[in-house]
């Protein structure tokens, strides 16, 4: 973890939030390569999941809603977590349970700040951690995890609004506008990306948990009787595209039923998909069964009738949601942590050649040699109306290709002096390091079958 | 323009936001039309000034950023509007000065709500509007703009933090780690796209002003003697992608010079783009002369060294900076009403094609026929794979045409029982209404070189 963390700061992937202002705790900044690498899988989820099928459409709501939305869906009420004060310094804590791994962090707290109260208490944070709650920290208290904000002029209740901390509301919501407008038919899916946000008191493990974080999700509207069909159908579907989209071995993947009690409120079934991180196997997505649980909700808040009524039957019902959910900055993270690779003598990110941020890299094999700059620019120049490339006159060549393997740049294009005579270059493969000599007017086509096929 | 809101409503542009439960003031969510329409705007604006060219990269920041962000870019001291308050009720106000439009909101305010101190009043507003402020209001006090939150488990005054009003300064913060990570020369640029907050007390005019936006921009780091021809080049470069890319009529756009007295702090020079809305000639996108304005005063608060070294001279120097910002959700409305005509008998929005949600609709000549919709649906389906593709069955087909006429489909594709003879379909254009036979194995070639040439 370390490595990748390291390399996305060295490289330009991902950055410190704030840094120069000594940071803003679990808060990240995308650099030049990482946000072509997130925009890339952005895209492609699009491609795949709205634009290419004729059951799905997307939208783009407000990050901010009228707080009635949050009623509807039950955060105001249960999106919480459980949380303890210090009795001395009233410093909070999150507080899962007497055998959680909180419990040390409480231990921490009092044994570093208030250590005159250990005295009384065993050395043992685990064993002394009940006692300790009950002695040092208040009971633990709900605490709700969506940030707020203030509308209008006055900080006053009645302009009181949240950050959506999900993105799934936005889709219920205006699942009769999307249905009255573009008139369609059971099953159909609305989809959406965007930002959400959770006051986590605990985030880390670089953009596995921030507080701020991307979502891409879909609500697939359907039948009640059809559900299992469904379910089934997208988790495959999750599958395919996390192993032939984003390259993960399928090995490092696992389908984590859901038990009843850990399942959030809403759900009748669930699927975690988690995958093998340095720190553990952590969630990566989920896949849930919603019921007609949130339009049911909207109904009865709004007032307003949202049910569909069957074209050919007449017969007016809810829909039933199917929701595949998928964590953007986790999938970024979990792609590169797949594609890094430690050869002999480099380091190497095999990342799937359109996930790339650079598509190809061109360096003249001299930088003091300006008829080789010449054709170079030229070549670079022609290419970059069609793919990412990056330009490197620095150094010896074996260095460039090394620089390149590290941030996942699939092919390199060396202009030497047979260029300036045979109108070819050297093209360089990043995974098998084979160089192979393409004539220069072949050079699109060849690089677009490569990439795109 | 209540045409074009009623055509975005009906049609799934752009919804009112959360309007099941009656709204929430000024916020808008983009339907599967708008969604598509915009993406297209981001991600042609992406392509054109970032990835083509070689002296642009970009990142991608958290919408939250440390607090001391504010502090150095000077939001904090003066981006504020000045608020008047109800000496009744506490109602709060936005107040430019006795002869302005705002004048107008007092009055009516206190002529409906407490029309008890009328009397002691003039009954012309614009006449009274000082006096009522002296009588009924406070005196106008500033009212920073930024909307608030805070982060982790207390509401105290060390965890409040701010909504980004801007996203050039994710671009200042970030300059040293960029410059670090990519070995950049000047001239370069750091662009970004994302949301921006402001609490505007009097939003308004569709999706022209609202509380949180999107933002495209970039920041341009120069030497200082070269600024007058940057903000040149890059005031050329605004033109292009408006009329050329936007497909916007240059009649319609205005370049005004801004006073000394009107621009912001920061710039000694700004151009604003201004387009001829339906409500008035207001901005569309703007271009200022930063200077070395940002940089230098996060050098100083963050004490952290942000210089530029000349490879060459060894020189080091803060960059000045040129930057162009354009409104993503401002470029959505001008591009809309600039497309949006009326001929004698259909409404068309003449979108330029590549920014068009749909590229083709696919017809079967009549719904109850199989073979028809079979081969309608083949072609469909493989269209798909390279374009967004419509799909109707309904009506007859002059109907068709004007229903994807006036969400500016530019190509529609009928199958009729030719097709099952010949091998070819009938494609109609928007802008002329011309119908044409194509052979289907044609299609994507033909229509990609009309879509994308």
């Amino acid at each position: 973890m370390d490595k990748i963390v390291s390399l996305c700061k060295r490289r330009g992937f991902v950055f410190p939030g704030s840094e120069i202002y000594g940071g803003l705790a679990n808060s990240w900044d995308y650099g030049p390569l990482g946000v072509e690498l997130k925009n890339n899988i952005k895209q492609l989820w699009w491609d795949r999941f709205v634009r290419r099928r004729g059951d799905m459409v997307g939208i783009d709501a407000a990050l901010i809603m009228n707080p009635k939305v949050w009623e509807a869906s039950g955060h105001l009420a249960t999106f919480s977590d459980p949380l303890v004060e210090c009795q001395s310094c009233h410093e909070r804590f999150r507080f899962d349970g007497p055998d959680s791994p909180s419990t040390k962090e409480l231990w921490n707290h009092i044994s570093k700040k208030h250590p005159e109260t250990i005295g009384t208490l065993k050395t043992d944070a685990t064993v002394t951690s009940f006692n300790l709650v009950e002695k040092d920290f208040t009971k633990p208290k709900q605490f709700n995890l969506m940030l707020k904000t203030f509308l209008g002029p006055a900080e006053e209740q009645t302009n009181l609004a949240y950050l959506r901390p999900e993105i799934a509301q936005a889709m219920f919501v205006n699942f009769k506008q999307v249905l009255d407008t573009t008139r369609r038919r059971l099953p159909f899916g609305i989809a959406s990306q965007g930002k959400a946000f959770r006051n986590e008191i605990t985030p880390g493990n670089f953009i596995f948990r921030t507080r701020e974080f991307d979502l891409m999700e879909f609500e697939y509207f359907i039948e009640e009787k059809d559900w299992e069909k469904w379910f089934e159908y997208w988790q495959n579907e999750m599958k395919e595209w996390i192993t032939n989209d984003l390259g993960i071995n399928p090995k490092k993947v696992h389908e984590v039923e859901i038990s009843k009690e850990d399942r959030a409120h809403y759900s009748k079934r669930t699927i975690d998909f988690e995958y093998d991180y340095p720190f553990g196997q952590k969630e990566l997505y989920g896949l849930a069964y919603r019921t007609d649980f949130d339009l049911k909700n909207h109904e009865k808040i709004s007032g307003q009738n949202l049910k569909y009524r069957d074209p050919e039957t007449g017969e007016e019902f809810l829909p039933h949601v199917i929701e595949p959910t998928f964590g953007l900055d986790r999938s970024v993270l979990a792609t590169l942590l797949d594609a890094y690779h430690e050869d002999e003598d480099r380091v190497v990110l095999k990342l799937p050649p359109k996930l790339a941020p650079y598509k190809v890299a061109v360096f003249p094999l001299l930088a003091n040699k300006p008829e080789l700059t010449k054709l170079a620019e030229k070549i670079c120049g022609d290419l970059r109306k069609h793919f990412t490339v990056a330009w490197d006159d620095r150094g010896n060549i074996g260095k460039r290709y090394y620089s390149q393997d590290e941030i996942g740049t699939p092919f390199c294009i060396t202009v030497d002096f047979d260029s300036l005579k045979k109108d070819d270059v050297t093209v360089r493969d990043r995974d098998t390091a084979k160089q192979k000599r393409v004539k220069i007017k072949e050079l699109e086509n060849y690089l677009h079958g490569k990439i795109y096929s």
